[in-house]
């Protein structure tokens, strides 16, 4: 998986996600196990869809440090949960009120609101002990790595940044005020991603944590860039989720901001910032900068 | 607060409340830390009030084992912020749709919905960040440890629990399953407390950790055996949550299932199991037994 030479980039994607959709689904009880409602809702969240951007991040910044692969997976898997953890809440009727994700009804639609609070819940307890079940790294340093995570759900992360954003309906914020928020909501687990998978490896030193704070950065502000985008330009059978709901819930984005050609430029200087960023590295880094291209250049 | 010699009960319990109190507002973000509602509500849902029975269990186990007053600090932390954010998101429209909860309004009811989803998702990814910040045990025991919170609190734990104890609305349940919906709503937790505790301290032998096992099944039990009887004869003042709820909701309840006197009985013979339990463990364990006597005796 951590081979950057003759694969190509889209089957590189294609070999993380069958990995991920795989071992994910080891990852959690089985649908009959009691009790059988909660584990079959459980696994309808997490598997059979999604982009996997913040899997892939792990298994690119872990071909930085040579991270091995079950550690790789268990990294993966657990950023995974929690993201579709967020999902879940974040589409109840109480947060986002969406009825669809991934073409797919959302787990309150498809179950009930009980279920997918529940869901939510179980999927993020998940996550922890998916993670500290790793075995290829030294205690100490897995230790740190549930620090990161559970730093990047919290209230100083994910969580912090979806309840600003809950906040700022109607409100007009500024760019510097929209910046947070999305660093916190989207940023937190995207950068912790990357930092899984480079924890996941050898010792990397001050300037190399730093080039991947830097990538990180750069590629969570413009998967956000590109979301606020795609939501105004886009149609709901290629999101996959509704489209124009910002707008249409009256929320601050970067288009109704900057406007939508600025918005755009932003996210390609993005791009090249991200790139930058990983030029001490070499070939390495070679899944991460591809990354970024996808990032920006995804039509959903 | 291991010594167990000269302290008495009353006054150990105090000193245990107290310092969760100060430890656990310390291990949360200032009320005032951007998002501040949000750091707020997680303040109001965790300090200021609760009987922190598995922060007690923690710190008795611990004073078996000898933990060191830190790590027993952020484990019972940890599993009291657990425990709290389930009371947020069970109170919820969704769940239970109660309006009261430790003589105060639930969560929603003082906020909102999306907060209290909020504060639940966010005091869940806080427990494990102040678990994992403990140093006064090895790595590899940590990791053990957060796997251990991790598994109580997930779907094969807690969240399993409250999942079978919703599907069981209206149902008619065996005792014996009633009996398995509690070990994992309520027991899972309280297990984890006492593990927590034993695993803060040296190493415990098989009998050691046998015993503690079957001392926290019986107090786990007990402790919704009791619930019950509370539920059924206590009124709403005096449990600081609304009364005969159970009834109202139709609940399968022991009370319901096996009559009013015959759960008493159940609830004193559990006291003495776990009492035997102890048997081995001599001053030890002195704090452990007293915790019994209260779970099945308290009023409220």
């Amino acid at each position: 998986m951590s081979e950057t030479t003759s694969v190509t980039f889209g089957d590189w994607m294609a070999g993380v996600q069958g990995t991920m959709e795989a071992d994910m689904s080891a990852y959690l009880p089985a649908a009959t196990a009691i009790p059988a409602k909660l584990h079959e809702a459980m696994r309808y969240a997490l598997l059979g869809g999604g982009k996997r951007v913040r899997p892939l991040l792990v298994y690119a910044a872990g071909a930085v440090s040579g991270g091995a692969a079950q550690t790789l997976s268990r990294a993966a898997s657990a950023v995974e949960m929690i993201h579709a953890y967020s999902l879940v809440h974040d589409d109840m009727p109480c947060m986002d009120d969406d009825d669809l994700r991934r073409g797919k009804a959302t787990v309150h639609v498809a179950y009930d609101e009980a279920t997918a609070l529940l869901v939510g819940d179980a999927l993020q307890s998940q996550a922890f002990a998916v993670l500290a079940g790793a075995e290829g790294v030294p205690p100490a340093r897995l230790v740190a790595m549930l620090r990161v995570l559970a730093e990047a759900a919290g209230s100083s992360g994910m969580c912090g940044g979806q309840a600003i954003d809950l906040d700022s309906v109607g409100l007009s914020l500024t760019r510097e005020q929209l910046e947070r928020m999305h660093q916190l909501k989207t940023g937190a687990l995207l950068r912790a991603s990357v930092l899984l998978g480079a924890m996941a490896g050898k010792d990397l030193d001050a300037a190399e944590l730093q080039a991947l704070h830097d990538y990180s950065r750069a590629i969570g502000l413009a998967f956000q860039v590109v979301d606020d985008v795609l939501d105004a330009t886009a149609d709901s059978a290629t999101l996959g989720k509704t489209a124009g709901k910002d707008a249409a819930d009256n929320k601050p984005t970067y288009v109704s901001i900057l406007g939508l050609e600025a918005s755009v430029a932003l996210a390609e200087r993005l791009r090249r910032d991200a790139h930058a960023a990983l030029d001490a590295f070499g070939d390495g880094a070679q899944r991460l900068r591809e990354l970024a291209d996808l990032i920006v250049q995804r039509k959903a």
